[in-house]
């Protein structure tokens, strides 16, 4: 029996709410028996900048690249507006991803059966929807230098922000899509923009070259990123994994997250390369939702991306695949019985807080 | 009574065929007496380069810089995608904006009744949508330096584009927003990414302190753009004018044109700066939808969004708001008796091909 070690980082805004129904989860797991966890809390973001003027302390890096997965919330909010740019609550989750080099985001957009008339798109647009967004998640403009802002004088300031990809950040994240894809529906788009940009051509080119090189039994196709946002909207269930670059995977997703109409139920995987020796991947799992201040600390939100997120964990980071469909199982059971936090609710459901629908997830269990 | 010159780019793909649509509502203007239109034809994008190596020759530059406005249809198909990438058929357009210096690209979208149908989206989403997305169109990453491949040895190469703005582009871009917002719902939204980006921090400061100095009586609100491209399929109407910089509204422009069912409807204007002496602004529209490859050569396509870019110039270039209010009706009203393009079709109504659908609009005139 293997005890698995998790660094739980709440954050900001609803952040330590939704946390505190994972714990109830992985109490579950822990009691059941078998492989066990152990749980250490963090801060990061704004409550860590509030505590050490730093956006994560050294200590709790230290524990996120010792632990077997980092278990996060979200970060930020208006009340750290004003703080330096090098400490912003943002900092802390992009040092996390650069440091752990968690190249590959994985956001699958779901439209769960029972919310398909929460969407803004016709039922029939995403019903059954079922697509994985891999958004490189290192590289980039998030990273690239020089970022910076030069005052010029007269009044001028230029900023400058810059997008750099090489060769191996790009074959890394192809070649995890096309081997997500064999698991799902085999088939990659690739979304970049090389009629505009140098790094849409590099991208366009390895993305191709590494599909030539034992890829091709997965269907690959190619498409501009606006045009791809477009299409997203039109008929999303045309795809199956797209594969994209740092900013253009934000957007995407976030737009493929608000189509299903399950923003509050979107949980995401990070994951680094398999350790040469061990086999293990480093691992960072977070709801698609933000911290939502809000309605922080009225007990509205709602936890499920947040407890999908420890599924996906189950599933990537401990190969405990069939733990991880049952309490997916308990998710959609408990949907089922019609209960809904508030931003999920229609006519004829029952309204209940945080803590009630971690609860009810934890009896479906 | 005035001669307007306009320099007539119809590009590739679908671009000849709704440039003569184009023709046929000029020459009705001009029959119909008062202030003339004189066209000239010249080359840009694909067939520009089959015919001279290039994207667009120094000759129709120089006419495109002399002409009061110039219209343009669309670039770039499969046939060139082996060319050199500085003169692919993208490079003629970027070219016309860039030293045409167009900063200001006004995208409205906009539901067509008749078509509310036609979206992805629930009617009540879009019914009666009627938004304005403010692209910044020379500068950011489309043009920023450096913009290069480098090879790196050991199979790796590096790709590299810049993101740069100025304050004065910023500033600019923002009147621009501001002005347009007062003959609007006199509210704007700014979309950056500054919680990541250098230039949106700077974009954050400068579109606020522009707001300061003379327009508080617009209603300002500053957005993270991935949560705008969310918020935009989420409830679209919420938005009147959103002010953004190149790239990022590349991409929202484009998902909010699919999300009204109209894409093959939506006209957009591009806009320099008012001449010191003349007070005229060099111009140039074009339809919002691309060149259509596939499509080009079956008399198939919709006209709408090109005549509706000619009815942008009269009201923008030419102060004859009367006349493209005029020309919008004649649109409407030929959609109201039924007839559609086959891209807009629905049950019950009566589909025509190209040419005939610009008859239709003229008749109507
Ligand atoms: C919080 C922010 C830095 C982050 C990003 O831009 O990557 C968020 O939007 C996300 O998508 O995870
Ligand atoms: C054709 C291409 C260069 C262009 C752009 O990216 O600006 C197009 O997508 C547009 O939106 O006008």
């Amino acid at each position: 029996m293997a005890t698995h070690k998790l660094l739980l980082l709440p954050g900001d805004g609803i952040g330590p709410e939704i946390m505190t129904e994972v714990k109830k989860i992985i109490s579950w797991f822990n009691a059941r028996g078998g492989d066990s966890f152990e749980t250490e809390d963090g801060l990061v973001g704004g409550c860590a900048y509030d505590a050490h003027g730093k956006s994560i302390s050294e200590e709790d890096m230290a524990r996120a690249m010792a632990a077997d997965a980092v278990i996060f919330g979200a970060v930020g909010g208006p009340k750290w507006d004003g703080v330096p740019y090098d400490v912003r609550p943002e900092a802390g989750l992009l040092r996390l991803r650069k440091d752990m080099e968690l190249f590959a985001n994985l956001r699958p957009a779901i439209c769960y059966p029972a919310l398909a008339d929460a969407s803004s798109l016709k039922r029939e647009v995403i019903e059954g929807l079922d697509i994985l967004i891999l958004r490189e998640l290192t590289g980039g403009v998030y990273f690239g230098e020089p970022k910076t802002i030069t005052d010029l004088g007269n009044g001028q300031k230029r900023a400058i922000d810059t997008q750099v990809y090489d060769t191996y950040e790009i074959e890394r994240i192809a070649r995890a899509a096309f081997e997500l894809a064999r698991t799902r529906g085999n088939k990659v788009t690739s979304m970049e923009k090389r009629n505009v940009m140098k790094s849409g051509v590099l991208w366009h080119e390895v993305v191709t070259a590494t599909h030539k090189n034992g890829y091709e039994d997965v269907q690959l196709e190619h498409m501009l990123a606006d045009a791809g946002g477009m299409q997203l909207v039109r008929w999303p269930k045309q795809f199956d994994v797209i594969v994209t670059d740092n900013l253009f995977g934000d957007m995407l997703s976030d737009v493929a997250a608000m189509l299903t109409g399950s923003l509050g139920m979107l949980p995401s995987a990070s994951l680094g390369a398999p350790d040469a020796r061990t086999g293990k991947r480093k691992a960072l799992y977070e709801p698609v939702h933000g911290s939502a201040p809000d309605i922080a600390g009225t007990g509205a939100a709602n936890p499920i991306a947040m407890i999908a997120s420890f599924a996906m964990a189950l599933r990537y980071s401990f190969e405990k695949g069939a733990d991880a469909d049952l309490l997916d199982r308990a998710i959609a059971g408990t949907l089922d019985k019609g209960l809904r936090t508030k931003d999920i609710a229609s006519p004829g459901t029952t309204v209940v807080g945080t803590a009630a629908m971690g609860d009810a997830i934890v009896a479906e269990l």
